[in-house]
This record gives structure tokens, sequence and C-alpha cells, in this order.
């Protein structure tokens, strides 16, 4: 009866918010905005300009039009080539990844490895580049978004920091909700997408680099047109545009997701509001006697996984029962593990109908759990932790 | 006053219709689509089985998450490699576009030229693939959108079959409005976007493939992991969706487009529309004593370049005091023509509109302009030609 009522509890797609969607059909509807016009070109500027709180950074904000796969594949291609060495951390499908873009163009791979649900170690990286000294980057996810563990991007940037090698971050499910400084820390390429905590619908992605990495990008022959990063340099500082047609809607959205952000008492604040949905869903999968996959010192605010056998069933009575979909298991946890996204645009409400409702389900699937164990431990949690 | 008052008679951006918004908002309305969802997968489905008829084709239809000069790229990296050969019919702007594009690879680049406003011989594309035997294949874009002349696809197509090259296709701004058939014609890839006579916002391409270039493109290593489209092949024939988050709202808004088009009669009557507003712009164009840059039997149903001097002041007078946006010259023949837009959602008295302000705007600029003259002749022309 209710096909089209569902909450998104999953790690991506989010949900958009009014205020965006509004942005979003302003943008298309009549007159759809001429991107070789001046008012376009103001938009897009005080739109790169806004993104750079995303970042933390000072750097230019660069918004290509394709997903968050492609910004990984851009930071790349554009610093790295055949038989160069690059240094990947993986800790889940999403370092896999990463591992993919590498062999397609033949790189040199040397892996830090950690088991799904751990994280990098920094000083494996220190060794890494100790033992490979003509690596030319390293290349970490920040949110493992199939684990949801946090790599220590902070301590990992330190290390690189004091070799020629370059440090790359994929952001996608970190940005926004996950504290990220890119200049402070010393990262040289941040590469994320806008489907996650910056609530957008998919089809828009961002990439920043710092003077070392822009150094890289200058003595490298970039194989791909589509993603030449140096002319989009040349046509954002120009004041021409992007080098090709950028999705238009999207990047009024992005100024949307911008303001909003910025109104609700800026990046810091979204930071702590994602930390506080994050400590109260730990609190509440603990009181229902479930194991997270992740310790606490990892563990990411955007999302949190919890270890479940035949996840699958149980998300598909939580879909159909109750109208709320759980992100499950990728690759080699799949159907093992729930992941319940908690980002963007998400509020503790949203969480405590969450946890009824997976009561109730657990309760059915012949769980032992006490109703209201679940949501009464995230509402006391919510109750003495107020985010702000 | 008016800001936000102003109709596109571009070459694209083209204005979104009214349909096509909704669509596009439903989907990133509450709830956002899940593009892991079967229910998204059954739009995916749709949605690339309906496309086929936009390319009067058989073959898999694949959307890739990027505008559309990715497309092209995406045919060249899939099926041509550094040092092999491929001929490029070059007859404007963006022909020099796949210059671009093969520069960056590193192929070994023949090129057929024809001068601006002309089209490329189909005899000197068979000359080139004489004394080139070895090119892998020949690319042409359908139509140049920098001058409005349609290349003679067809023609070009018979030539290439009788080789083993491959023909690839840039059918960016001619597709929907323009006659292409794939498979009768013998094409091998035809790349497009979205946002020309498809009506939709930018930020979506496509491409499809016939047997031939899948063959070449099974026998290659493509660079790129974000446009290798063994990958897209594999995840749309099995029903997992495209390997990368989807653009979701745009899918909905093609879904829709090929709606529209089913219902108002299908591609063939669309072919006829586009004519028809060809014809009647090419009759009020030479009733206002202007000369326009392509011949009768090269010019685009899309778009009609128009030679004028100072052609940019006028547009600015058009835009400013009219509301009016026409498109300017690039390149070569930057601020010498007008480019008059008539694709996807444009009917007669979009263009009957235009050619009253145009007078206007041409008296105001000092030519002898009989007031009424353009309107009444493509008034004439539209009556006695009805197009359907």
């Amino acid at each position: 009866m209710f096909e089209e009522k569902l909450d998104l509890r999953l790690p991506g797609p989010v949900q958009v918010p009014k205020e965006i969607q509004r942005a979003m059909l302003r943008s298309f509807d009549h007159p759809m905005m001429d991107y070789r016009n001046p008012a376009f070109q103001d938009v897009l500027q005080e739109t790169t300009e806004k993104s750079k709180m995303i970042f933390q950074t000072e750097n230019l904000v660069i918004p290509l039009t394709s997903s968050g796969a492609s910004a990984l594949e851009t930071a790349i291609i554009n610093t790295v080539g055949p038989n160069d060495t690059i240094i990947l951390c993986v800790v889940g499908y999403f370092g896999e990844y990463l591992q993919g873009i590498t062999d397609h163009i033949g790189c040199k791979t040397v892996r830090v490895d950690a088991e799904w649900g751990k994280i990098a170690d920094p000083e494996d990286v220190r060794k890494a580049l100790k033992e490979n000294p003509e690596a030319k980057a390293v290349f970490a996810t920040h949110c493992e978004t199939s684990t949801s563990a946090i790599n220590n991007i902070k301590e990992i940037a330190a290390v690189v920091k004091e070799t020629d090698a370059i440090f790359l971050v994929d952001a996608v499910s970190s940005i926004v909700g996950t504290p990220l400084y890119m200049d402070e820390w010393g990262i040289d390429i941040v590469a994320t997408g806008g489907q996650k905590a910056l609530m957008l619908p998919p089809g828009l992605a961002l990439i920043t680099l710092s003077e070392k990495a822009w150094n890289a990008v200058n003595n490298h022959q970039c194989p791909s047109f589509y993603f030449d990063l140096k002319l989009y340099k040349k046509g954002l500082e120009s004041g021409t545009g992007t080098p090709y047609t950028p999705n238009i809607s999207l990047v009024c959205g992005l100024l949307e997701a911008c303001n909003m952000i910025e109104k609700s008492g800026g990046i810091e604040a979204e930071y702590k509001r994602h930390a506080a949905l994050r400590d109260m869903t730990r609190a509440g999968v603990r009181a229902l006697g479930l194991d997270l996959l992740v310790d606490d010192s990892a563990a990411s605010p955007t999302l949190t996984a919890v270890k479940l056998n035949n996840a699958d069933e149980f998300r598909k009575m939580m879909r159909e029962e109750f109208h709320i979909a759980l992100g499950g298991g990728l690759g080699k946890v799949k159907n093992q593990i729930l992941r319940l996204g908690h980002m963007g645009y998400t509020d503790a409400a949203d969480m405590l109908k969450m946890f009824a409702a997976m009561e109730l389900a657990l309760k059915k699937s012949g769980y032992e759990v006490e109703l209201g164990a679940g949501v009464s431990a995230a509402q006391r949690h919510w109750l003495e932790n107020p985010f702000c």
C-alpha cells in the first residue's frame, strides 16, 4: 500500500532535504540556467568558494560532473602513471576499489592491509614508505563504508608529509560528518562525492589539491581528457568555468547544502551532530545485545555496522513491514552485518524510530530482546550528551 | 526587473519540460530512490530499453553519470590505444575536440578536414582508410554544433563498413532531432548527452555499441576504471545495474523524455518536427536578408547558424531587452555568427517570437529590415509545410 513510504537509514543514497530539492528544481525550472552565462559563473564561483569549508582548506575546490568513484580515479590518474609505485591502505571493500583503479592503470601497488572492521596502522605506512622510497603517493580511505571504520588520516598524513610522496584521501562517506582538516593535517588530495553527508542526489564529485599535489599534477601527463585537472584549474581560475558542461542543478544543490550547514552553526556543529548520532546509535545497538563491528576508537560518525546472522532477511522485514531501509554487508561480510546510516538529513527521532522497529523485527526473528531497550538506551544517551 | 525571464534559443542547455522536472523531482523527493534497490533496477532497465528508440538500435544502451564530452572519450579509450591510428572527421570546433582526446591518449591521428560550415566528404574517408589500412576507427561528429552542419553519417558508415575499422559517431547535438539509424546504417558506436534535444538538464551521457564495436572493446584494455564499458555491460546485463552510483534523477528524467517522445508519435515524428522548425527558421532568416552559414543540403534540424557582424553585441541586446538568449560563435567564428537553437522543448510560436524580437534588434542595430518580414516568412513556411 505504501509503496513510496521509505525511511533511508542507508550509508547512501541519503534523503535529500526539501531545501536542496527546491534549489535544484529552481535551476532547471524556467529558464534552465545557461552554463556559459555570467549568472551561472557567479553561482559556480560562490559554490566552490563556500565548499572550501567542507574540506577545511584554502585550496581550489573542483566540481566534477560524475559520481564519487570518478573522483578517486581522477586523484590517481592526475598524479601516478603506469609503473609508478603507489601505497594503498586497504581495510575493506572500498579500499579494494582503489586497487581496481591502480590495476587498470598498471601501477605498482604496495598494500597496507588491516582486517575488515579494523584500521590501517600509520606505522605500517611509514614502513611501506621506507621500503618503497620511490612511491609517488599513498592513498587511504577515510571512512571505509563497508565496515564503518575511520582510518586515522591525521596520523597517516603526518607520516607521509615527511616524504616526497603525496597523500590522497577518499572522503566520500566521511565528508561533513567526520572531522577532516585538509590544510592543518597536510592532506594533498581529498576526493569525495555529494550523495552522502552532503545530502545531494548522486551525480556530483568534488576534488581539491594542495600545492604539493599540484606540483605532481603539473609534472604528469593525465591520460584522461574529461578528468584532466589542469583544464579545470585553468577554467575555474580564469572565470570561464568547468571545461565540460557542468551538472548545473547539482552545483545549485551544493550551494544550498553549504548554506544549510553555515546557517546551522557551521561545519564543526555538523561534526558534533554526527558524532552524537553515532554515539546514541552505538548505545542503542549495545542495549539490544548486538555486537558492533568496529571498536569505539575507530567508529564512523556517518554509519554504524552491526553483526547479525541472516542480516538480509532482517533487512527485508524492516523494509516491508516498517518501511525502513537498512544497509547490508558488501563482499566478504555479505548477509553478516547491518549498516545503519545516520548521515546528513537524519535527526535523533529518526534513529529512535529505527530502534523501535528493529526491536519488533528482532523479536519476530526469534531474538530475545526487551521491547524498548534499544530506544531508551539511545534516548538516555541523547539526553545525557546533548550535542550542542 | 525580469531577472529570471529568459527564452533559451541556444544550442544547449535547453529548456527542461515540466513533465521532466516533475519526474526528476519525484526521484529525489521523499524517499530518495535507492539505487541498490530492485525498484530502481526496474526503472533503469525500462529506461535503457526505451532509449534504444533514440538510437534506432537493438544494441544495449549504457547511461554514464557524466556529461556529453565524456561519452566521446569513453568511445575512444575503450577501442583505441596509444600509437593506434584513428581517422577523425573535423569540420568545426567539436571535431577539434576529438583531436584533443586522441592527443591525450597519444593516438596517431589522421584528419579528414572540411571548411567550417561544410561537411566531410565520404570519399575522403575512403581515401584515408585506403592510405591508413591499420586505422582502428573512424570518428565523425554528426551535428557539428559550432557550425550547424550535419555530416553525412549514412554514407561515411557505408564506407567504413567495408573495412575492419569501427565507426564512432558524436551524436550529442543531433540525437532525437536528426535522423540517425544506428543499426540500419551500420554505425558501431554512438555517443551522446542528454542536455540537447533529449531535453534533460546536463549530467547524463549515453553510449551504445554494435557487435563489431564490442569485439574491439573486448580485445582492448580500457585505461579508465570509471569509463570501462565492459563493467557497465556486465552490470546492466546481469541486472545489478551500473558499476558506479548512477545519477538517479537524470535516469528518471530520461525515462520521462522517452515517454513524452513515444506519446507524441515516436521518434520519426520528432525528426519531422525538428526538420519543420529548421525549415521555418531558414525561411525567416532569409527574409531578414541575413546569410546562413550552412547550405540547405547539410543544415541541422537542431540549430541554425547565421552570419552577422558583431554578433555578440546583438546577442546582448536580444538578451537584455527581449529576454531571449541566442548562441554565439565559438573558436574561429567568434562574434561572427549567431546560433539559433530549435531543439527539444521548442515550438513554432517560440521561433516566431524570436524572429519578431530579432527584427526589432536588427532595426535598432542599424540594419535595413522590414518589420514583420522574418515572422511572416516563417509563418508562411509553417502554414504551407505542416510537419504532421
